[in-house]
């Protein structure tokens, strides 16, 4: 899949012609981990950033066994029916561990794998959240000046997988189960005041009843909680992803989102903000990269870490050491520390 | 207030002995920003260091208005009554902006103030939330080895305080106002999940009615949401900080706290990951000081946000040109970025 060949003008060409050949590669070449790869992809981004944001940017996420892959097959396919073209995409920070992605199984989104107007990318491989997100956001704007009118990023719903999601796009839809209150164990803290949609799948057949006491039980939460986007009422519906029942008025709920907050700016002043945050996300990476492999920091830190648990040494000590360390020497810092 | 005559020794034995004045120094001596002041509290502190950890850690936060100095009144004189010594301590970052801080105003605590077992002091003045929760963190040090066998530490319910407060005690109280819903607008999202215990105060004469539909409002919000305290189960109860009513049974539960968690190692293990957390944040906030701080990267910040905002350049390329410049010029990096 490397692309040796290619130069910047046939990445930028490709992919404003909508070429999926050379989407794929140009994805690729984003995915890649060598600088010299780095370099040409963010060549290739700038490029195309004037033909970018165009695209409406769906996040879906949910508790494991919600149903999120079922959900995006029947979404996407619907939303292909109504004219649209839909780019699909994941964060998962865990695909490398676990040797496959959450959308790498593309049997489980046969129909919509099949259709020309759909795209569909597994999670990138990544050694952390912050690599993976980043690619993800890229691949999104590549999804963008290829001309897809609407990007779904689907993440785990674990960890800080979300939190990056909620960063990327402007819609955040959260899937349950029926049965409400358990499921949310596995879901991060503060979730629910993220999600711009709450929708219990699975509200199908025996299981209605419950998946309506859970909405209810979701609904009675929201009262309480202040809205995700400022001017939005998020709501708790429900559908079910296998019978397609319910999944219209999903994508009812999300046009009235745009066509009410759009022009009031809130979408263009979330995009903004987002990127400010992203900026200074990638600044601290790097920043704590580099102090986590400095090799004097290394060599001290298990042991100072192991002091400040036996409550022998602050915080502030603790870090005072280990920045000395970091500037290379005691001699480089404004104070005394006996150590 | 100033102490120059001051030896590290004496104040270590005069802290220990509980000696008021000299307590009041060093925290004085804490909150200093002078260099040198710094490092002689960090040998103060080391010194004290096995003096401390033995007080429970009470945070109280809640909406403005919802009558924090009142019940911290209230409940601080109840608690001495029943035996107990009690330090009262705040986060407030704006205390330097406004000129007062929340607990600078002792009138509105006149009778704790003339407690013989009870040390209120203000929050520092400090330039950043970071900088003054360090410095009250440290002070709960101090009074802890002072003998102080509870810190309640108050904050102001607005912004980061609230994490901030959350990061540094064990039990974690939400004031709020009768009439649920409207008066979390001022507050942090997410607050009702880091909540040990929630109480509408207020709860007197015709507010009564109110103040039991709000309660009833979270406690089914709280239904829905995940134990701030894994094992505690958080909940919503009435009280008037005016009338006293409904202030012992705040105690019960927090003994109630204690008592079923300590021995579990609940309590120990939350303070260990608050200690690691502290020290990552004390890095983080370091390294990104010295990078804000940087003349190249303040030279360009602006230009290059702007051109973020106009979505003429990636945050990627961004940050890869800002993060040159910090390291003294391009020639320093591993990859070769035209800008």
């Amino acid at each position: 899949m490397t692309a040796p060949d290619f130069i910047i003008d046939d990445y930028v060409a490709g992919v404003l012609a909508g070429d999926r050949g050379i989407l794929s590669r140009a994805v690729t070449l984003i995915e890649s981990q060598s600088p010299l790869h780095e370099s040409k992809a963010q060549e290739v981004l700038q490029a195309l950033l004037p033909h970018t944001g165009h695209a409406k940017r769906i996040g879906i996420t949910g508790a494991p066994g919600a149903g999120k892959s079922t959900f995006i097959e029947t979404f996407g396919c619907y939303l292909i029916e109504q004219g649209h073209s839909v780019a699909v995409l994941a964060i998962d920070p865990s695909s490398k561990l676990s040797g496959g992605s959450i959308l790498g199984d593309k049997t489980r989104m046969e129909n919509l794998s099949r259709e020309a107007r759909a795209f569909i990318r597994p999670s990138p491989a990544g050694d952390s959240i912050g690599g993976v997100a980043r690619r993800t956001r890229e691949t999104m704007l590549l999804c963008e000046a290829a001309g897809f009118d609407l990007v779904l990023v689907e993440s785990v719903g674990v960890g800080q997988s979300e939190v990056a999601l909620r960063s990327m796009v402007d819609f955040f839809l959260l899937l349950l189960l029926p049965g409400a209150g358990d499921e949310l164990q596995g879901l991060k803290r503060g979730i629910i005041e993220m999600a711009d949609d709450i929708l219990v799948n699975k509200a199908e057949g025996e299981n209605r009843p419950r998946a309506e006491q859970a909405r209810l039980e979701q609904q009675a939460a929201l009262s309480c909680l202040q809205p995700a986007t400022p001017g939005w009422k998020t709501e708790a519906a429900l559908c079910s992803a296998r019978t397609g029942e319910g999944v219209p008025q999903v994508w009812q709920r999300m046009e009235r989102f745009f066509r009410e907050l759009e022009p009031k700016g809130v979408i263009a002043k979330r995009r903004q903000q987002q990127a400010v945050d992203w900026l200074a996300d990638l600044i601290r990476a790097e920043l704590q990269r580099r102090f986590d492999r400095h090799p004097r920091v290394q060599a001290r830190y298990s042991q100072l870490r192991a002091s400040l648990l036996r409550g022998e040494i602050t915080a502030v000590s603790a870090a005072r050491i280990l920045l000395a360390d970091f500037d290379g020497g005691p001699e480089n810092v404004n104070y005394d520390h006996k150590n």
